[in-house]
């Protein structure tokens, strides 16, 4: 696949985005109805029945993509401006895979409590928050914080939607090769915001034997360098108190998963268990070739998408965001964060191949599967409003 | 014209607008094109070059619709989520007139500073603000303070939309007339929004007999009930030295404007001067019967759609904002605002009657020829970056 930058930047003239009517105003008729005298009746019954916002507005559909440009694709701390590309290209996923209404908003400050507060005025201009590219360890305070602030889905998409398209990927890994989930070794090289939801939602999922690595080495609870949420993960990750680097993690392991820009030496990948499975998502670069990888393991993902298993946020955050949605849902939780992961494997659970444990990004399948998936597990969680 | 409750309820269901994207996502080629990884290409160049976010951003086209909510239609302070049908709308007729894009954003806070402290953080997200339905007299600090904060247009409609519509109307009525602007004797009914940026833009035309009241009566420098800006407002109006009621203002008026719910006795219009012009625009009621009206002005112009001469902002802040954009202004002066209202006029120049003092809002010449106008006193001013 041949793309030149002309090619690209052509593509972004403009911006990708555009707001349109959903009905055209072309009589006096029409602007009497969707603006004065008509549109008079339809606030003063929202302000009568506060509740009527939701269908008389666009907002209960629109998921405002939020991020102040500080950890941008692997470009770093580029600024809101410079993001902006990324958050509407997020914005564009979100109506073609799921039909929601999205719109960028990046802001001019990098301080948590002013980002909270700024969402929390923002609050009735929009229905969710999918929080984007904000740089670790100020993604987790900030997550936190609004989701505690706002009643409203809202989700840091480079943590749990990497986090859940990872597992749908382990487990269609584990399928196809007929082996057990809990008892696999997994190591995860990168402790910021996608290595610490990933290790997070794999102990969910039922194992236990995870260790993750920073650039310093293995987070472990006999280091003294570390800042306090990596002190919190050495307290339940690394179950075999392990210490050192990459190369004495991944002796042995099962899982090796790359969410790093750190390059993994071939003989790593050649230390590990039999049948290892391999996913090096970083990005342009994974932290091994595939083809590399492919010499000594069972499976290889990347994610890229000029390789055959892409692990690509698209798959999870369109389908959580329109699921939680549909069922009014207050907060998205782990619950429906491990229901999206399965309903993502089972768009291609009858075809599980090695070089298909998840499915392609634009399966059109899989947005649809995983919002009825996300929306069951939210009223069964009776997290709905 | 019938309209039905139905009709309007229905015309809002889901709301009025959508995000929808310019070019389909339909092949890995796209998603690699408008996604990952050809996306890190366009916000590496912006990062290096920050002007070229006005070329791959959709946001230099994009006006931010921001109200508080605390002077919604005639309903007054109805809040935040109330205020959206009408802030949708406003960017459902962006789009619609002007082919710009338009977002509401709605805010959870009546405090100014926060008001202005939180489109400051908002400001790398869109290129110009139209604040809307903001209560008197905070919208005055509230959009001087926004100007000198933010580097884009920023115009509060309900001031200045309003404003430039009646001077290009009274400007349409006194051609027809063969009358002189300047001499004339204008009655404002109304100190609030409106009635101040009416008076400002009259004066700045080049009328001097200005006389504004408020719910007690004229504006005069001998009262000491007054808030600060209308204060400032008996400074420079009124020159006769008028006090008392409605009555003893419109005495012998040549026009008389009004922008507030009060009603007008008919008597009142009967003692106006010969030729009279009267604008009676308090919607849905206006302050008196455009039949009666008829009875003793040679002009009569009201908001409503259902009678002739409807003075009406859409006329104005469509091509007010696409020329500001146009022509890269960094704020919307005076001379912008003068421009417009004879751009407006200039549409109907030949069509000229005592029914047809302004085009219909429906007039699809009349945001082209703003934004043209608006644009050349833009670049002659040097108000352009």
């Amino acid at each position: 696949m041949q793309i030149s930058d002309q090619d690209i930047f052509l593509a972004h003239e403009g911006g990708k985005l555009s707001v349109e009517l959903r009905a055209p105003i072309q009589t006096q008729r029409d602007l009497s109805i969707i603006y004065t005298p008509g549109v008079a009746q339809v606030s003063r019954a929202i302000h009568a029945d506060p509740e009527l916002v939701d269908k008389y507005t666009w907002t209960e559909r629109l998921v405002a993509v939020v991020s102040d440009g500080t950890a941008v694709l692997g470009l770093g701390n580029i600024g809101p401006r410079a993001s902006l590309p990324v958050m509407e290209g997020k914005a564009a996923l979100f109506r073609s895979f799921a039909g929601l209404n999205s719109i960028p908003l990046v802001l001019d400050t990098t301080d948590p409590d002013e980002i909270v507060e700024t969402l929390i005025r923002l609050r009735p201009s929009f229905g969710a928050v999918n929080l984007e590219d904000i740089s670790a360890p100020r993604c987790f305070e900030i997550e936190q914080r609004v989701i505690e602030a706002l009643d409203c889905p809202v989700m840091h998409d480079d943590q749990h939607g990497t986090a859940i398209v990872v597992l749908a990927a382990l487990k269609g890994a584990a399928k196809f090769m007929k082996r057990d989930l809990a008892p696999l070794k997994v190591v995860i090289s990168g402790a910021g915001a996608a290595g610490v939801a990933c290790a997070k939602i794999l102990k969910a999922a039922g194992i236990d034997d995870i260790v993750v690595l920073d650039s310093k080495g293995v987070v472990s609870a006999d280091r003294t360098d570390m800042v306090e949420y990596k002190n919190e993960l050495a307290q339940w990750s690394n179950p075999r108190g392990l210490s050192g680097d990459i190369g004495d993690a991944m002796a042995g392991a099962d899982v090796f998963i790359g969410v790093s820009a750190g390059l993994v030496d071939e003989k790593y990948v050649a230390s590990m268990a039999d049948d290892a499975i391999v996913f090096a998502m970083s990005n342009p670069d994974p932290e091994i070739h595939p083809d590399v990888a492919a010499k000594y393991a069972a499976i290889v993902a990347t994610g890229r998408s000029d390789f055959p298993n892409q692990i690509n946020n698209v798959l999870a955050f369109p389908g959580v965001f329109a699921g939680a949605l549909d069922a009014g849902a207050r907060r998205i939780t782990e619950g429906m964060k491990l229901a999206a992961a399965d309903a993502i494997l089972s768009v291609v659970a009858d075809d599980l191949a090695a070089d298909c444990i998840v499915p392609s990004p634009l399966d059109d399948r899989v947005a649809p599967a995983v919002a009825k998936a996300v929306a069951d597990a939210a009223r069964a969680e009776g997290v709905t409003s």
